[in-house]
């Protein structure tokens, strides 16, 4: 297999927008081209990502739309969809593209739109993506499934509410330091912590917002890469697993502040039941053990699903290049992308690095 | 790169049925996992098509939800959307990623239902692969686009709606020759003919039915191939081209039949302007001198449309294996399978082949 690099990326700011999904991509992708110094015309195929267009636009089929928005009408692309790891999933079948030698160069990101529709019909529709037959018909949407996951962890470890509260605080603070990020303003220990219950024990502050955005990343064969800025593509499973690797930086999905918990658990950044712990030590944060989320993550940055996994990719890659201004992680070499679908079901991790 | 192979097998009866998508899916890829002599837990990808699951059953993130239903929860899976050309897309890159190395045996497919809404919202969610702003605004729906289609065919070429009828009865016929298409019965021109306008020159008879139907594709490396009933795939595209290599059968997309007037024009097999001529003389029957869609096609055979490409490759796998029966085409070597997505902005090309 040859290797795969990240030449280029585009997000666009985070929040509400009015325009449709596929010309949110559009500005992202757009974007991403610049920065991967290449034509428009080099891309020869696109991977991209859309959960809820279907419902919340009326609108399947959006690959040659959003090729089109592009200017590259014939070019071959497929829509792919993984509850929110949706374009993560995409950024890892091409980088099998540009591995196996069928394309050098690919263009992968996402986009969604959801504040176009009334917060209970967002509810309803990103509950599509647990189980029509068994959890549906519960009425479980996704603070609930979270909400087991958090009492499961606090039953079993001792995690605390406040343990959860330190992973927003600290999403926030990030995420005044990101200029695409949809919130930006820090929030205290006692406003998340005196916060309506969505699905106790997680409160209002503990959920990520519903996010209109895209996100895009140029991805390119070797031979293209070493005349660019580079950041190469190490590994990218569909698995979750231990990592034992180095890692300097990490964005993983905290779509609820009981996620990154879990999460920094297992991926092998702290022993199981500790997660809680590193929250509330700081150990998470920018400046500490193993920054996680700089950009604000889900929590702060905000989590148009669609796009949400490339924007992850993105962040990274604007880590492992230098670029993250005021959130810059220093001397990052190697970091690693993590990010959930649905419930759970999903689960994609990609590791990059630089030369 | 690696050369990849199909290996197995499976496709549930075309029709009504009473049970979920991901169920029909289940149904036909322990089919297929029988036909390749493989044990389930060889599967190491699943690549899952599906179309109008979030509108019709408010399922989305059916990927895990299919591998599930087969028993193997943690393989690493992905939904493909790209209209009626789905599970073709689907197909294609779980080529890339057996050709790649990533993976030596991976599972493809889709499934359909949409037979458990009522008509006219099936009809709305089907136009949600047209364009929300441009198109579905006018009020265009699948029959509009191709009667724009078959008027502009009639009007350059002299196309005639006999011809279209032609395809039609062809298709009825070819569908009473295979037990699993939806209809099953044969029809006159003069039922064609004289049967109501949907979408002028487009009448009843010209347009393929909704459908439920799952169908199941197993690829395999070379390694492992070489110790099956291997067909080979030659090459999958994402383009449509015009094709010179010596075909023996062909399954292309008659969504209505001047879909496949125009397709066997596009791919070569007669010139433009002739396609209609070709029906009518019965050059694409089976028997003739290029045997299109010995299955019934889209129009007899059904179009449950997440199933669809990876059904089409099913039937031509099982000409090439000499396994057809009364529709086999005698001595058949090579297979082209050719499939639209919506409002044709999607076109799939596979080629495949036997030693």
């Amino acid at each position: 297999m040859r290797r795969v690099a990240v030449i280029g990326v585009g997000i666009t700011k985070f929040g509400k927008h009015d325009c449709t999904s596929a010309e949110l991509f559009a500005q992202a992708a757009a974007d991403a081209i610049v920065d991967a110094e290449i034509a428009p015309s080099e891309v020869q195929a696109l991977y991209y990502g859309n959960v809820t267009g279907g419902e919340t636009e009326h609108q399947l089929h959006m690959g040659p739309l959003a090729a089109t928005m592009l200017g590259l009408p014939s070019i071959p692309t497929t829509r792919f969809e993984t509850a929110c790891a949706t374009s993560h999933a995409a950024f890892r079948h091409a980088v099998m593209e540009i591995a196996s030698g069928v394309s050098d160069i690919a263009l992968v990101g996402g986009a969604e739109r959801v504040l176009n529709v009334p917060t209970d019909a967002a509810t309803e529709y990103f509950a599509y993506c647990s189980d029509a037959t068994y959890e549906q018909s519960l009425g479980l949407t996704f603070p609930g499934v979270f909400a087991l996951i958090a009492r499961a962890h606090m039953d079993r470890y001792g995690t605390t509410e406040e343990q959860m509260a330190h992973v927003a605080v600290k999403n926030h603070r990030h995420g005044t330091l990101n200029p695409k990020a949809q919130f930006q303003k820090e929030i205290s220990l006692e406003t998340v912590l005196r916060s309506p219950y969505v699905a106790d024990p997680l409160k209002l502050y503990d959920c990520c917002p519903f996010t209109d955005g895209g996100a895009a990343i140029v991805l390119a064969a070797e031979d293209v890469a070493r005349r660019r800025r580079a950041v190469w593509v190490l590994a990218t499973e569909a698995a979750a697993d231990t990592m034992f690797s180095e890692i300097d930086v990490v964005e993983l999905h905290d779509c609820f502040t009981i996620a990154e918990i879990v999460a920094t658990e297992g991926l092998g950044f702290f022993e199981p039941g500790s997660g809680g712990i590193a929250a509330e030590k700081g150990w998470t944060s920018l400046g500490g053990k193993i920054p996680v989320n700089p950009s604000g993550g889900l929590k702060a940055k905000g989590h148009p699903i669609g796009a949400t996994g490339a924007a992850q990719i993105g962040e990274i890659v604007t880590q492992l290049r230098g670029d993250a201004g005021a959130r810059q992680v220093a001397g990052a070499r190697t970091g690693l992308v993590h990010t959930l679908g649905g419930n759970t079901a999903t689960v994609l991790v990609s590791l990059l690095g630089r030369d």
